[in-house]
């Protein structure tokens, strides 16, 4: 069992995308206040964004991204909460918490208020098994093991990428979904955290998540979405398709389950229909393809990875739409840009600079 | 959602290995009493094995066995509980249920009871879900769904063959964990239901186990452990693989999670160890043959896929230990056995002679 341990404000930061004032922060203050928030202004760059006193934080709007990115701001994208991975480009900290200002602290079935980010930090501090599957789930937590039958060579664990936290109250639906069952809440608090296994994808949601910036940030690009683009919504599961065959490759894993924050305002299922149907369409083209991806054995960081992933994007998938070679440049672009913002030697060194 | 239905008697059999009197059925009684009982005696078949009032039974001891099976009767473990596959195998129903006799009813959080049986038909009436993750665990729970990004070509899921259920109190654990943490006792209640995904293989745990025996019944074989074999407690491991590599390869669902049973009686570390430090040593080598088993084409059939498994075990295994010899004939034993007990008529028409 790997004890929990409390990260400093020199080892995370939080990253929040927003058109609005940030009241939300108010219930996360006894969480939060410890930790630095960059905060990503979407939209009009005139209007001011009003964050609670005793926050310590950073804002960056539209007119910062281009002046700081230049012509390569053309990768992030623009009306979109896709804009949220700017933040982590500028963030200089080992693990990125990012978190919607929609999303509220839950309370756990003893009635107790959930800190999502402790949870976080002990689900990225603490291995992942993604080669066998544990029936008991998470075997660091307290109370849970290894079951018979689980290889003891594998029992080590690997390092953990991404942490994926869960929503209680409005789930985090399609359009179609929204459309059909608009009065479904989710009640049901599972208490589990668990790897997901080698070979598997899943859909990777935006809302409530961590991940250790050093071993994946590279591949934790939210695409084009939004203003001048076909498509929105497809921002998180853009990157979590490419940081799960990445984190497959490179011997990394992902976790999803608790913690859960409570999300309070479901989108308009209109609004979201006209952002989604492309990507309901394409996604059935995209996840085989990225069933499929095998990256090479030169792929040996995260961004060779990413530049490779980004070709084969453009070669398997510009058929379904012109829209994928667009996709493959900005993708190469945002490693571009990152490496800019992030030469190698600090990278190297933790993201300590 | 797939709405709840009851088995009718003819549906279902219970299956139960057990060397003592049954007296833990009373707890089970306005659960089980409905459906027929397979009991396998183990160990000495002179003792009388004396079973409650009410129940509707059928008892088989070593005699009926060897009676029954004749020289295939060698494919049967003695003294071990993976004697039990022998109930599945004289069964004429499409669904068995199979659980220990130290296993109790459990309770949920409510303090309500939980009939087990009832959630693992639940479970073998729901589709599977293995060829992408959802997050929100099982979808086709009340109150839960496919999220944001599952593909729609994926929802009808496939057949659900296996459904594994998970123990409160005595957690499932190898003789060495049982060694280093003698009092842990598993008390986290996850009220979540999963498809294990394609490609990953999982511990199947045979004491509270649900199956569809015309989907998967001829993989169901628990081995040879016991009386005059090098191994034991390996009996549902070697199921379990065989079974998610079959069910891979046919395009069928294993699910695991809840129901919960009440795991009263650790069983004696020390023995286990005795009976369990080959298996802890060969699963190293046992585990990785199974992750790259490829059946062929041809295997369109349990059966056809199990022989196939029995070559494949025969050339790739033999050279990690004789014993892989025998259990690859033993294999081919069971099939013909089984093959013999239900002739292909009987078994395309759903088990129903």
């Amino acid at each position: 069992m790997t004890s929990a341990r409390v990260l400093l404000k020199d080892e995370l930061d939080i990253v929040i995308p927003t058109i609005r004032n940030l009241d939300f922060l108010e219930m996360w203050r006894p969480f939060f206040q410890p930790y630095h928030l960059i905060i990503v202004q979407d939209g009009d760059p005139s209007k001011t964004i009003k964050v609670p006193d005793g926050f310590d934080y950073e804002l960056y709007n539209r007119n910062d991204i281009n002046r700081i990115l230049g012509p390569k701001a053309s990768c992030i994208s623009f009306k979109d909460s896709a804009c949220r991975c700017f933040g982590y480009m500028v963030s200089k900290k080992k693990y990125i918490y990012t978190i919607d200002d929609d999303c509220f602290v839950a309370t756990d079935p003893s009635g107790a208020k959930i800190n999502a980010l402790a949870q976080h930090i002990q689900n990225l501090l603490c291995p992942s098994t993604p080669y066998f599957f544990n029936t008991l789930y998470e075997p660091y937590r307290e109370g849970a093991d290894f079951v018979r039958g689980y290889p003891f060579s594998l029992r080590e664990g690997v390092p953990t990428a991404v942490s994926h936290g869960l929503w209680l109250n409005i789930p985090d639906y399609d359009a179609p979904t929204q459309l059909v069952k608009p009065l479904e809440r989710n009640t049901r608090y599972v208490d589990a955290i668990m790897t997901i296994p080698k070979g598997t994808l899943f859909p990777m949601c935006g809302m409530n998540l961590a991940f250790d910036r050093d071993l994946i940030g590279p591949a934790m690009y939210f695409g084009l979405m939004g203003d001048g683009q076909p498509i929105g919504r497809y921002d998180d599961m853009w990157a979590g398709w490419c940081c799960k065959v990445i984190c497959d490759h490179l011997g990394l894993g992902i976790k999803t389950g608790l913690p859960y924050i409570y999300h309070s305002k479901a989108s308009n299922p209109f609004v979201n229909l006209r952002k989604e149907y492309k990507g309901i369409f394409w996604q059935e083209d995209i996840i085989p393809f990225f069933q499929n991806v095998v990256l090479s054995k030169e792929a040996t960081t995260v961004q060779k990875c990413y530049v490779e992933l980004a070709k084969l994007v453009k070669d398997k998938l510009s058929k379904v739409d012109p829209y994928f070679d667009k996709l493959a440049e900005a993708m190469v672009t945002w490693i571009e840009a990152w490496d800019d913002l992030n030469p190698p030697a600090k990278s190297n060194a933790n993201g300590k600079a």
